[in-house]
This record gives C-alpha cells, structure tokens and sequence, in this order.
C-alpha cells in the first residue's frame, strides 16, 4: 500500500516492472529522464550512483533495473523529495536506492567528494530572466527554469562528485550544447558519446544527451540517431523498447 | 576539348550536370566536399563565395549549379589547382567561377577582409606528428594532413575573409567536434547548424557538417541525419539525390 497525497497518482513505469508517483499539479516525469536512464553507461553488479535534481526520482527508479550498485537521487524541493520517497518505498528499493532532500551545491561534502561512478542530471533547462516568462506553478517552475541551480552549478557538482574515469552524463536541449560542452571541458569532464533524439524522420533534433568521462582522453562518438514518433506519430520500436523496459 | 594529363580522368560531377578532371595517383575529390557543397546556405542569385583548400575545384564547381554568385576556390598544391582550372574552363564556367594559387594564409590581403558572403572548407583532416604515419603521396598527404594549414587556420582565415552575417561551412570528422566548436567561437563565427553524416543505420556519425554566422546570435539547430547508405549498401534516397544534382 502507498499514501496518495492530493491529486497524486501511482503510474506504471518501465512496463509493469515499476511504479511512480506522479502528480499533474505538482510534478510528472518527462521522456527525457527515462532518455537519459536509458543511455547513460552503468556498471551492472556494483558502484555507487548519484542523480541530481531527482524531481520525483524517475531517474534513481529506473536505473535500479539497470544496475545492482547503490543509488543516491538528490532533490531540493521536498514535495518532490517524499514522491520520490514514497516511490521508493513502494518499490521495495530502500537497500539500494536512497533520496536526500538537499540542494545540491551543498551535497559533495555531504555524500562525497569523487567517490561516484557515475552522476546523471536531468537539470533546469530554460534560463529565464524574466518572473513573466516563468512557469507559474512553483514546483515546475523549479524544476524547469534555472532558478535554484544553474547548469554550471549542475556541471560543477557532478565534477565534484565522480571519480577519475567516471561516467557523467546530462540530458538537455540541442540549443545548449555548446554551453554544456564548454563547461565539461572547463571542470574536467570530458564528452565521449553524444546522442540526438529526434521527434521523427524530417524534424530537428529536440533531445540532447551527453556522457562525459572524468579525466577522459578526447574522443567524442555521434551514437545513431533516435526517433521518438514513426510518420503514423506511434512510438518507433526503438522508443517502445525504451519506454517499457525491454532493452 | 580539355588536355588531360598522365592517369587524369574527366568524370561526371552531378549526374551529367557538369564534368571534373580527377586523377586516382593526385587527387579525386570525396563525398565529404559534395556534401559539404549541397550543405552549405547559399544566395542563390548574387553574392560572393569563397572555397578554402579546394583541391580539384568540386566545391567551386557544386556550388556554380547553386548560386548565381561568383566563387573564388584557393588551392596551395599547383598541381589540384591546374586541374580545377582546366575543369573550371572545360565547364565555361569562368566568368564565375575562379581558382587561385596560394596558401590559404596570405589570402585575406589579396582578395579581401570580410567581402565574402560565404566561406566554406573541406580542411585536412588528420593531426599527424609522426612523418611515418602520413600517407606516402605527398599530393594525398597535404591533402588529408595538417601540414601546410591547422584547422585553427581555416577558421581564422575563415572569419577573416567573412562579412558580418556572412556564412561559414565546414566539413570534418565528428571527432573534432568541440575543437571545431571552440574555435569557431574563439573567431567570432557563432555555430548555427549541425547536421551528422551517417554511413548506415545503427552506426555513429563518421561525417560532420557545421555551419556558423559571422557574429551571429548563439542558436544552434541539429538537423535531421543523413544516412549514405541502405541496409542493402546502396545509396539512400536522399544520398542519390545529392550525388545526381537532383536536388
């Protein structure tokens, strides 16, 4: 049994191997978290895993089925922290899976200064000047513009928190790559596999994921290209495989 | 008529649309440069283009069926640049197109600062330290290695030759991506459009092309990939229609 607060749900994730909670007024996951879980490189048997800006931790959930290594989500907003909790719990992850309600540029010496295989960031991804232009429900608000963190901020801390050799790996919008590029570079995180996902056949690319090795040699791979929708706008095979947990 | 020398060759260059001397032991122009010639924005009814490290002139040439412009190719080797010329003539093309002599370094003071509404280059492409590694043909070698320019060159030459607004393309790996990247920004070419070459599906990109603006304004599209050949090792649609001048 789960507590259900407000208009929360409990949602399938990954097929019927999980379940989330989720909230249309507070917080739901986006296709890009479970992009980003599904392309970042994890050990399999062991390791220790940190996400920050979990949101309600779609993205500690889903690399559980990836990995048998323990895995930290942060979150600075504790509506969303005690989804993520509750999610946890439901799922009987508690062993391996832990949320921390913090912000994250006060984390690393909390949990550790390079001691992580691997960090994974779905950040902010608008950087708004203007409270106008602004999400006006709070919660997305946060988790969608740079108000709390920065990608900087983001960049710097998952530099922080990896080891020499590990993996960090963002998911963000094509129009910021060469931000994000330029800030790897400068904290020592060097960009190995980059993917771009495309809505369908024709379109621009939409989804920017990006893995970083720390200490990494350069030598940056262009992986194929995804398509989310086929011309009928149906998830292509590939996207179904993602979507439900079949890879 | 065209006087062709020792294992030269008059080849079709876009279907029958125009012709081009090539030579197996000097030099025969690369998919790269077609696609970077079919790439590239161009002002179809007047302006001036410049190609850098023409080679046998197939970018000048492409470009000739793109634009009403007139277009001025640069060639170091006298050998590539007496060919492209003789193909130049061969295709009555010379009161547009023009090819010239020199290294693309002193260029700028002859033929002008900032005059040019697009540039483009299909560069070296190897950073080669050791002699031994280099291939052996030396036509070949200046061709495909950094020895008489970087790509740091190309670039600075590149926004010199540019006007405010102006286009700059570029042909490369995708390995050199953030090379590319911090260079052109460091030249004040912002980069505006990506698009990643694939040899087939289900394989990593092997060819970049980007083109950038002369103090442009950052906004960086990805466009769709484009994939050379079928599952059948045959050219893709689109990869025909380029190849055939269709377009």
């Amino acid at each position: 049994m789960v507590e259900l607060i407000g208009d929360e749900r409990l949602d399938y994730l990954l097929g019927e191997n999980l379940k989330i909670i989720q909230s249309p007024s507070v917080f739901s996951f986006s296709l890009d978290a479970v992009l980003l879980a599904n392309f970042v490189s994890v050990p399999m048997k062991k390791g220790n895993l940190v996400d920050l800006c979990s949101g309600n931790g779609v993205i500690p959930l889903f690399l559980s089925l990836r990995t048998k290594g323990t895995i930290l989500g942060v979150e600075i907003q504790e509506r969303l922290y005690n989804m993520a909790t509750r999610s946890v719990a439901y799922n009987q992850l508690e062993e391996r899976v832990q949320m921390i309600h913090d912000d994250i540029k006060e984390i690393p010496p909390v949990i550790g200064y390079e001691k992580y295989d691997v960090v994974t960031c779905n950040p902010p991804y608008f950087q708004t000047d203007s409270l106008q232009e602004r999400n006006l429900n709070e919660h997305y608000a946060i988790a969608r513009h740079e108000i709390l963190c920065t990608l900087e901020d983001t960049i710097r801390i998952a530099s922080q928190l990896a080891k020499q050799g590990g993996k960090v790996a963002f998911v963000h919008r094509p129009g910021r790559l060469l931000d994000i590029i330029t800030l790897m570079r400068l904290y020592r995180i060097e960009p190995k596999r980059v993917q771009f996902v495309y809505p369908k056949k024709g379109k621009d690319a939409n989804i920017l994921l990006i893995e970083g090795i720390k200490d990494g040699k350069p030598d940056l791979k262009i992986l194929p290209p995804l398509f989310v929708y086929n011309t009928k706008n149906e998830y292509t095979e590939e996207m179904g495989y993602i979507l439900n947990g079949n890879k």
